[in-house]
């Protein structure tokens, strides 16, 4: 692993619990799992812990490592502090040209700013590739990744539930199948079959009823331990639980916006300010008098005041953009170890499916054992002697009559 | 074998043949069966070889084995032969103490006679135990021993065909669980699964396409290596054959209660005779006269011929019996063995069903395994790999907006 471990993104009431599960690393997340709770009420306890590199604190530490809780906790601003320099100085398009904001997000340019490194290399994880929206084919709407780490989950609860509905069709086929073997078990066809055979043919006929009676065992055991399991793993809380992530990450998102907003009215009061400034400092060279210099004064104070509310605006934005960007990280682990739970419940419930099947194969060949055992013995002779006693007229023979 | 191998009852032509099986005595019965074509137009050639004592001719011989045949080629008169005593002479009721006749057919009285052996003794064979007629429980008709033989024949005929129709019911089951797995098997719930698990639910669907499959081709092979033989094992003709034996036999007994009648009326007419002599002897005690010689004369003549008429009348019962005799015991014999071939026949097909029903299970089986397979490979890391590269919007994270 070659996350710094100083500083995971952890609720603060979870932070003991989880510092003493980083001493084993590689174990780490699976200690974890199991040491919290699957209720979903505890959302917070849930939440896998991610180490995370903010990418715009990169800047600052020369491409070291800093943390974002450091700074946080630190209380320092996660923006240069405009410092002396009067933010007016500051070229916008300077900023534009490395950094660009795409629905009210803030991304580097490409080939600009220090290389970002996956949160989690080589896992594939959720919390890496979900940062942009999506467009639509259309591109008249997009969707945010969120959205579609969303759509995945309630797909997947789509799939188990359709897969819980086919074990059932399933078990409807096994119980009709049953009950046509058994109802032909009873059929009186050759009932009056005699001796051997017909004791090799009435366990023929009642190998039928065992038949039915293993895919009466296979079908009931397929509604225990397969359909119902699939049926209600994540009952109804479930999706109730998705939108709870849905709303929560929505309105985060909302915030940003507002404070996106704020920061483009911010920089254009600041722009106003900046080219009032300007006019009346031309206005200073054409012409000197107190009157001016008393307004380029103001001007400059107003200037200064509206980069200070740009400054704070941004500051307010950058740290919602945070506060969004470490619940997605938080809420896309959470989601990434649902998917991995429902893929291992389906994974075991199918196994189990194929058990019974192997199970049912196997007794249905014992239902045979006991007719091979009788046709064994089925015995011509045998069966003549019994016949021959119980329907003989009689063994004397006719002799010739006398006169 | 303790049979006396002298005189086999056998149809002329067929003699050389059996004598030739007669070699290898303890293989006797199923070389010759072997050497027999199963055409029923050929019931001469198929019948049985029996080696028949006639227990009324122990009596001639003092006891030792006396043989029918042997007295018939000879020509010698299957009774005494009244010689000089004049038939009217003996007393009927002399004979009727020895023997019975019930429905035309004459048997010894029980302690009478010497002691009959079975012909084919622990063997239980129809030969040995049909000779008289069943009373039915109202006691008010009986019928014929060959009767009740024929009616095993006819029902076992009857449960080879209901063998056939359980067969063929199985077969529909078979079918339509076949028809409702394919149908399920092709049911479009949970297709967007994805990635690994996605395979393995697509095995595990098309697995009930398979084990459909595998039903499907039990249900045919049960149709054709079931069902079929089981049907059609002794077509419409067998019922004709039976007929056939029917009619001759029971011809045979008709034919017999003719000459019975014959032999009652002949009976009669002798004790007529018999009675007129006597009367015309007293007459003679009483008064002499030519014309009472004459007629003691003629009425001695008339006895002794009706005495004659007698012998004759007895003479043919007694053939009619012995034709009867020998055509129960080779038709006997024929209808044994067709029983035995039927239950072996049927022993055969349904060792097929079991064999049928062990391959299905064992296909079946097989089904599974690919779903096995995949089910073992599913991979949650995997699915996310695969869904994310898909599925992703974006890896580069925010970062802090410059003022």
């Amino acid at each position: 692993m070659i996350y710094n471990p100083v500083s995971p993104i952890l609720p603060r009431e979870e932070s003991d619990r989880q510092r003493s599960c980083q001493k084993g690393e590689e174990s780490f997340t699976n200690s974890c799992s199991e040491a919290r709770t699957s209720s979903t009420k505890s959302r917070q306890a849930e939440r896998s812990t991610v180490f995370v590199r903010k990418p715009a604190a990169q800047k600052q530490t020369g491409g070291s490592l800093a943390v974002w809780r450091e700074e946080r906790e630190s209380g320092s601003p996660r923006i240069e502090p405009p410092g002396a320099v009067s933010p007016a100085k500051r070229q916008i398009k300077e900023v534009k040209e490395t950094k660009t904001t795409i629905n009210c997000v803030t991304f580097p340019l490409p080939g600009e700013g220090p290389e970002q490194q996956l949160l989690k290399p080589d896992e594939w994880s959720y919390c890496d590739y979900f940062w942009a929206d999506k467009k639509d084919p259309q591109g008249a709407t997009s969707l945010p990744g969120f959205e579609v780490l969303l759509q995945k989950q309630l797909k997947g609860k789509q799939m188990q539930k359709e897969m819980s509905e086919f074990v059932h069709e399933r078990i409807k086929i096994e119980e009709e199948y049953a009950k046509n073997l058994s109802k032909l078990s009873l059929s009186p066809l050759a009932a009056q079959e005699e001796g051997t055979l017909g004791e090799a043919w009435t366990q023929l006929k009642k190998s039928l009823h065992d038949e039915a009676e293993v895919h009466l065992k296979f079908a009931n055991k397929l509604h225990t331990e397969v359909e119902k399991p699939l049926l209600t793993f994540r009952g109804d809380n479930f999706k109730k639980d998705l939108k709870k992530y849905d709303h929560h990450i929505a309105d985060l998102r909302k915030q940003l916006a507002s404070r996106f907003a704020s920061v483009e009215k911010a920089r254009k009061a600041l722009a106003d300010r900046q080219k009032d400034l300007d006019l009346k400092t031309q206005q200073l060279e054409v012409k000197l008098s107190n009157k001016t210099e008393e307004d380029i004064k103001k001007a400059r104070r107003k200037s200064t005041q509206a980069g200070d509310d740009l400054m704070r605006c941004v500051d307010l934005y950058n740290q919602t953009q945070s506060k969004w960007f470490e619940e997605m990280v938080t809420t896309n682990m959470e989601l990434e170890k649902l998917e991995v739970e429902r893929i291992e419940w389906i994974q075991q419930h199918l196994r189990q499916y194929t058990t019974l099947r192997h199970e049912t194969d196997m007794f249905n060949q014992s239902t045979v054992e006991p007719v091979d055992q009788l046709l064994q013995n089925v015995d011509p002779s045998k069966d003549r002697e019994l016949w021959v006693k119980e329907n003989k007229t009689g063994d004397v023979r006719p002799v010739d009559m006398d006169i």
